[in-house]
Order: structure tokens, then sequence, then C-alpha cells
């Protein structure tokens, strides 16, 4: 269904749509080199922004494009150009307990129906955050919800956060669709980091879609490699 | 007119569509295995979201889809991926006495008259909430110009509540078009829930579209196979 | 131009549109039984709703069915199925002096201008309000400004309140189009009401459009007969 | 461009859209006899609304029809009907200083540019309202500021208020487009209001656009005439 | 990509859209000898309004016509007369940190995406406004988040202002797309605005985009040879 899992069902994904909305963000100024590399060193696909994709797709490579949605495409029309330019799946972002949740439902259902039409799979990225709603958010049930309402709604692979302790994702995968890890805030301890995200791959997480915590720090390509070690061989090099 | 209607008119409906809304669902949990087994016990159709009857539409087998819209399709465009998909009929849910009731009117309106055009028939699920308008929403009269106000709009068969007393759905019945009985809160009493079902489909109703009274606890497959029973045969097991 | 005026320019229409709104509503409990009543006495046409047109359209016969349109019917996507479903002219309402004025006209412009596209009339249903702008809203110059002012947004046919005296009429008649009379509320004296009505129907008005007149006490055909009477012959029978 | 336009550039126009919006307006109270009337004397076009120019085109004999949009018409999907029911150009209103001046703006730029796709002459009447923004409206550099923004927005036509004092109309027609003088209020001095046209005329105005100054008093057909006069030839009969 | 830059990928574009906003606009009063004087001075290309490029695109001779969008087209739908007309590219506002910014944002990724679609380079203006988020905006990392905006959103060409210093404009030229320098207020002191130009020209900016500075004062061809001068051989004439 979703082009950029691998055989196995699986895959490693890198987050670059952070400089529409944010600046500076160290580690992004230069995209292309930054592209180039996570992909030799095994990324699967890239979540980018309309101009980026449009500008780079090139550089992409034997990765996939997954065109970050929201501000920059707002209609059904624009899957058009979506397709031309080369995405290969697009993504809405969804926060569950805010005050837009409503809107950014309905819109993710539009999109999940608008990428059928067009045949490209829709990436549903669905955070619950801190809210009356949702006073701990990373609970297991919380995350389950949130992955089940994205799969509901017609998303055809669901991005969210690892709930803690990081097993309970187990609850989350019966959704019925490949749920991928989100990277979320640079991890201190790094160590703890990727021991977590190693527990959720094996409770049957798909994969990882990652930005600050592969970019981030120094070293983003061998910080792919040691992801794509861990989702796709289950081993920590 | 509408398909998931048996040959005397009449039906029993399993509604799964909770998910997008709620979590979590106790009994719903895995909805290919639920679907299995209320089909497999005489489910004539089951309303869900468009991420289910996408995905699980072949588990569905001689079952009906009808496809529940409100936050999940917004326009008149997604009616095809609907047809596309597998869905048999379209559904919208309108509350009586809300804030919300005219813009849920006139979507209804909408949905009914873009059904027909692409011949889907079109369910029109129709609830009077306690309110000021409605101190007692589940007056006969009250139903009635529910069931009276769906039919005017366009609706090939009205889901609404079971009045009080059950025998009151006789003026509701009088709209013209086929009328379902919704389950509503899971019923403390399960003989009192049943003998009420069995006064109103003597009255005239067609049938029921029942959620967590027929998953909610346990034995989903007998609960259908009793329900069956009561509405095609008008015999409880 | 309205195909439901005769020959003579004349028409009797019974309007049957109030269970969208409202309930219970006294004599339209069943709508096939009444339709087939009033058009069986001499109704030239009858003003329905979307789903009474597309589910009693045969029992009308060869009277006309005037689709209201409001809440049931938004854009101009939907006069297809209007034309398709076997309506002969579209209405909607417009209530001077009320907040929702100018959203009103608005949209009947729009409708005017989408039914002149599709070939069908235009009914515009025009009533001022009691309100700051209308303190006497039955006084002639008011009725005069409202069917003046729906001629000039492109109704093909006017359906206004009787003004006071009702002989007052002329001046409204002077803008151009046929304009029927409003039955509003039930009369308490019904010789007083047929007597206001041929003053009207002298002094030019085209013909009524009358509900709960008709249907809401006893003998709907009757009454019909005799507005037929009035409107076609000038005579009271 | 704008074919209501005679040889030399100029115009008299006669306004008749006054009944969609308020009544009675004495002199207008039969279309059909005052259209007849103008034109004979000399009319090169009238504004009116849609339906005026549906009802009436054929009695318009060679003037033009310059169909004011606004309420009546508001999307561009309706000037196909516009260029059906024969209307020769079209306008809209903008009131700089209002409230509404931001979206009366963007509207007159969509109908501009809408109207260049189906080859009609667009018409801005513009006029600044006394406020904070305009606390002396009818100083030249004001009318000067609104004409230059018609034209960039896309008018082939202005219609603009006489500034004071008259000549100052010069300032104004340095915008680029003809510039038509609006009549406004019922000018109590006859003779100082015509003294006035001549002016404005004289310093480059392109013509005229009078309502009640032309029908509100008595013999619209001789104040044409003398309009008429004052416009072609320069001279005052 | 972007028509208008010269071989060197270099421009010297003319502002002329203000009379849309505001007037009087001193040296803009006559649009047509204006282009004229600045296209024969070597602009590569003007910016102007919707009515001004197509009522004088013919004036604009080897120039490049940029329309600015805004208030004055606002669908898609309008890009066809936009190319119809004689538009090489089009041009959108965003000021950042203003209650407008996220509308802009979205309305600029629209423009791209539809601009894309028929071919027309997309030229966005992005400028922080001094405000809570950017309480310094000319600071060079402010200037650079802008421009990587523009670019992840789908920018061909990026207008913005002039850093503090001058050649932090660096930071800012990393975004991918070239970068031109918008002229802002009129400079008190000439040398100094030139001498600030140089410096953010070596530093890596692709041309200069500029309005008062150009015809606000006297001899704006003169202006227009030093620009060029300035931006094609680096040398202050």
């Amino acid at each position: 269904m979703a082009g950029f899992l691998q055989a196995g069902g699986r895959a490693v994904v890198v987050a670059i749509d952070h400089p529409l909305y944010t600046w500076p963000v160290p580690g992004l100024e230069r995209r292309s080199e930054l592209i180039e590399q996570v992909v030799e060193a095994g990324a699967d696909a890239l979540i980018a922004s309309y101009g980026t994709v449009r500008d780079c797709r090139a550089v992409f490579g034997r990765a996939r494009a997954i065109l970050k949605l929201d501000v920059t495409v707002v209609s059904v029309r624009e899957y058009r150009p979506a397709a031309r330019l080369g995405a290969d799946a697009v993504l809405t972002l969804v926060e569950l307990g805010t005050e837009g949740e409503l809107a950014a439902l309905a819109s993710a259902a539009r999109v999940a129906a608008a990428a059928d039409r067009v045949g490209l799979p829709y990436v549903c990225e669905i955070l619950p955050v801190a809210s009356p709603a949702f006073p701990d958010p990373f609970a297991p049930a919380v995350i389950a919800g949130a992955t089940r309402a994205a799969a509901e709604l017609g998303a055809h692979v669901v991005k969210t956060a690892i709930p803690s302790p990081p097993a309970g994702i187990r609850e989350a995968v019966d959704c019925g669709v490949p749920v991928l890890l989100a990277g979320g805030e640079p991890a201190a301890d790094r160590k703890a980091y990727l021991a977590g995200l190693a527990e959720a791959l094996s409770a049957g997480a798909a994969g990882v879609a990652v930005g600050r915590n592969v970019w981030g720090g120094g070293d983003p390509a061998g910080t792919v490699r040691r992801l794509a070690s861990l989702v796709h061989t289950g081993r920590l090099r």
C-alpha cells in the first residue's frame, strides 16, 4: 500500500519539514546536502514541504518523498501537482486535545479520501497533546485511541508518539495500519532513546519517522544507519 | 430502494463507527474479527467509517456497508470514492435541539440530494436531544416530528430513538420511509430492552441499528441472532 | 414562463412543506392522501420539500411541483436533481426586516440566475416581518416594495402576504411579474378571509398559495374547489 | 472597450437599479415606461438589476444594459447568464472608508478579471464616504485616489462622485480609464447642478451616470436630452 | 526558472503597485510615462497590479510583468487571465509577525502550487514586521528564516528586506532560491543606501525590487541605470 515501506513492512523516515514554521533549525541549513547524506545512509523516505520536494526531488534518489500538506496544500485540487512533482505519499498533522482538533480531523479525512482518488498513500501524523482531555498524552490507551481514529478516517500509515512504556504501542498497533514512531524532542539520553525505540519496534511498530533526533545533533548519517539497523534487522549496531 | 433491507423491508444493522470519536471502546478493539462474527450471525448491514469500509470491505461478506459521513466526508465530491470503495449507502447524524441542528439538517439535505445523484440510499440518523425545545425527547410526537423531517429532506431510511412507550413509533412510521430503531446506551435490563424492541417492531418499525448493545457486552454473535429472529420473524429466540 | 399558471395566468397553489420545520402539523400526517385530494379538487401546483417531490411526484398527477429550496438545496449544483426528480419550479423564502434578510436576498438572486440557467421558473416567497424597518408589514407600500425587490432580483413569480386593505395589492402588481397571495395564519373568520382574497384577486393578484387554510381545517378538497372557482372564474361557489 | 461609450468616448447613463434596495422610489413605479422614455430621449445605457435586464431588455432598444451585480450576482459562474440575457457590461459598487471596503475591493477585482474572461466591460462605481479615513470625501485628491484604485484593480470605466470643486476631476481623469460622474442626491438647485456637470466634463470626465436626478423629478425625457446635449456637444440646451 | 532574471541570475525590478492601496503617490501619477522611462533605463521587470498589466503591457517592452495578486486575484481560476494578459510571473505579500501571517502563508502556498500548474514563476515577498515574535525584524537570522519559509512553501524567487548588516543576507541566500532586496522606505542617505545594496549583492543577493526609492524622488531613469550597473556589473556608476 505505502510504497515507502520496505518488503518487511518497515521503514526509516526522516522528517525535514521544520523550516516552514521555525528558524533557525540547526542541522537543516542546507537541505540538499542533508538529504543526500541521509538517503545515502539508508533513509527509506523523507517528510518534506512542497518547495523542498519540488526543488530537491532529484536528490532523494531511491528514497520516497512524503509531502507534508497542512498550510501548504489545502484543497483536493492540489494533489495533481503533488503527484506531478514526484511525491510518493502525503501527510497531515492532527493534534488531539487542542482547539483545532476537529478541523484537523475533518481535513485529515478529506485528504485521506482525496489521496485514495489519486492513488497516493496518506500518512496521518496524530499526536495527543497534554490537555484536560489528555492529562497523560503518552498513556498507551491514549496513543491507541489516536492511531485507531486515524485508521477509522482512512490513514494508510500512522505516525504517532512513543507511549510510556514503549511496549504499550502494542495496543495501538491493533488499529490495523502500520504505525511509525515520531522522534519528538531531541533526546538527552541517546542510549535510553534507542532502547525505547527497540522496545516499541519489538512490540509491533513498523518503523520510525524522526527529525531533530537525526539531524539536530552531529552525524546524521550515522544515526540513520543505526536506525536502519534497528528497524530492519532488530539489532542496534 | 435501500438494498440492505431484506425482502420483507426489514433489517438488522450493526453500528461500529464509534472509535473515530472515542476510545477505548470495549468490544471493538479488533474490528475485522467483530465484523466477521456479526455478519456470520446474520447482520444485514454495518454502519462504519471510511477507513473501516475501505480496509475491511471484504470481511463484510454478503452484509452491506453503510458509510458514516459526518467528519469523514464533507462534500459531494467524496461520494465517488464512497461508491468505489464498496459502500452501499451513506449515513449522517442530526441531533435535534442542539446548537448544530440547522447545519446538520442542511448537511443532511445536501447529502440526500448528492446520494440520489450517484444512486446510493441515504440513511438519516436523527435524534431529538433533551433541550428547551424537546423537554421530553422520547415523546412519540417528538420522534414522529424527527422522522418526518428526515423524510421531507430526502432520507431513504431513518434511524431514530425508540419512543416511550415503544408502540408510539406508530406515529413516526407514518412518515413514509422505513424507520430503524437506534440502540442507544447499553441496556441495564436486557429483557426489558428486547421487549421494547418487539413492541416497536410490531408497531411498524423496519428494524434495528444497534452498536454497544450488540458488541458492548459478551456474545455479540448471539445478540445479533436474537435481533435477527426478532426483526425478521417477530419471535424472540 | 411559469408553467403552473393556467392559460389565464392564474393559479391555485397548495403549500405542504411545513413538516420539515415543525411538528405536529394537523392535516398533513399522511402526505400522499392529502396530495391526491387537493390535486383531484383542482390544485394547479404544490409547494413541497425535496423528499416529498422525489417520493410522491407520481401522486401529483397533472399538478406541478414547486420545490421549496432553503435548507434543502443550497448550491446551484443541486438543480440538476431538481429537474430530474420532476420539479417544475423552485422556491425560496425571504423574510424582510429580519437579521437574515441580506443573506436571503443574495440567495434568492443566486437561485433566480441558476434557475434561468436550467430553464426552471423561480418563485420568490417574500414576506415583510413586523420590525423596526417595517412597523406595519401589511401596508400596501411595504408589500409593493417586497414584490418589486423580488422582480428586480429575478423572480418569475412572487408569493407574498395579502396587504391591508387587500385591494392595496394593486401597487404590488405593478412590479411586472405575477403575484400569488400567501395563506398565512389559519383564518378565524373564513368568510372574511375569502372576501379579502376576492378583493385582492380583483385588484390584480394572479392567484393564491395556501397551506394551513387549505388542509388545517376540515375538507381540504372543498376548500381547494372554492379557491379554484374564485381564482379562475372570479366567483365564490 | 466599453461599447456604451459613444464614438467620442462619452456617454449618458441612467441608473434605475434602486428598487432592489428601497421602496417607494417615486418615478420608478413602472420600469418599462421609464426605460422607453429615457432611451427615446437619448440615454446611451442603463444601469439595472438582473430581473430588469432579463425581463425588459427588449425595451432598451439601442441603449446598452449595464448589469448591477452586488447582491444579485456573486460568483463568476453567473456571468454566463449575464451575457445570455443581453447585458453589455457589469457594475459593482465600492464604498471607500466603510467597514465593507476591503471585501468590496476584492469583489471588484474578481469581477474585473471575470468580466475580462467573458469579454464584458466592467464598470466600477467607487465612492469615498465621509469617515475618519476620508473627512472630506469630495476632495479632488480623494476622488482621484478612488478612480486610480479602480483602474489598478481592472475597471474599464469608473463611476464616481463629482469632486468639489468639479474641475478637480482633472486629477482623477489621469487614472487612465474613462470617468463617469455619479448623480447622487437629488439636486436642490438644478442650474448649479448642471453648471457643475459642465465644469467637470470640460475638465475631462467622460459622461454622467444619473438616477434620481433624471427620474426623481418631473420630465425625465427632457433631463436626459439636456444631459445628452451637455455630454456630447458641451452645450447646455 | 524565473524569466525576468538575466543570464547571470540577476535582476533589477521596479515596483509600481502602490496606488491600489494609497493615494497620492508622488511620482506615480502617470503610470505609462513612468513605465516607459524605467524600462528604457534598463529595468528587467515591473511589479504591477492587474489593471496596469492589462492596460499597459505594451509599454513594458522587453521588461517582464510580475503581477501582484493579493486583493486583486484570489483564486486559482484567475491565473488564466494572468497568463492571457501577458504576466510573466505572479507575486503575493506575506508579513510575518502580523495577525494575518498564517492566512498569508497559506495563500502563498496555494499561489505557489497554482503557479506551477500554469507554468508561471511565483515571487514571494516576505517581510518580518516589528512584533513580539520579531523584536528585531532586520536581524540576519530573522530574514533568513523568512526566505527559507518562502522556499519551503514553493517560491521560485523571494523578495525580502535588507538585513542589518546587509552582508547578513548571506544566511538568507542559503535558502536555495534567488533573493531580491526590497527597497522599503525612501532612503534619507542615498549614498549609504546604495553602499548597503552593494554589500548585500556581494553577499549573494540576486538583485533588487524597488519602488519609492526609484520613482519617489527625482530622476527615476537615472536611479534605474545606477541600480542596473550595481546589480549586473557590481559597479556603482
